[in-house]
């Protein structure tokens, strides 16, 4: 039940049929958080009309920020989904996952 | 009165030795206010633990969103402080603070 509620949609429908755990979701949610918190105090530099260099500083900071959210993201992925899939012998699917994830956050 | 409250850092001193005006900035800031708006919606995909390729895919869309606003911001930079110091004659100048803007956004 537990395992269930981690892994739906919040409508019921699973995300996976191979449920599994992301070790690094806390860590995840906090740079998220984070993040928004850099976006707002960007918009706030504009509207006070901050050097431009300064805001092109923190946009090119606040877009390292997110990369490396995502491959946060992407090693929690790699140790669970994919890894899992190996560890059933799905080599195939495994791969494919693999190159799917990798092209999202890398081109 | 009015262009010194619009050129200061909030604390009365200048960011610029020749005010200007950045005639994107509202879509600068609507634009910042989406992409925050969005990084809030991807921390809530995390928390109820939807797909990671689903999550990538909207980390890459808000990656894109916040080099659009940079460029953004870098087109008011290029008419305004930079092309000033231009038709001033500090061509040199000019040219320092293109080079410097456009290594801060592109790398």
């Amino acid at each position: 039940m537990l395992v269930l509620a981690e892994h739906d949609h919040g409508d019921g429908t699973p995300t996976h049929d191979h449920p599994h755990t992301h070790r690094r979701r806390p860590q995840v949610i906090a740079r998220l958080a984070r993040i928004e918190g850099h976006i707002r105090s960007i918009r706030q530099m504009v509207e006070s009309d901050r050097d431009c260099s300064e805001v092109l500083i923190q946009i090119a900071a606040v877009r390292s920020a997110i990369q490396n959210a995502g491959k946060v993201i992407l090693e929690d992925h790699f140790e669970s989904c994919i890894v899992s899939a190996a560890a059933r012998g799905d080599h195939d699917e495994a791969i494919e996952e693999f190159k799917e994830a990798f092209s999202k956050l890398v081109y």
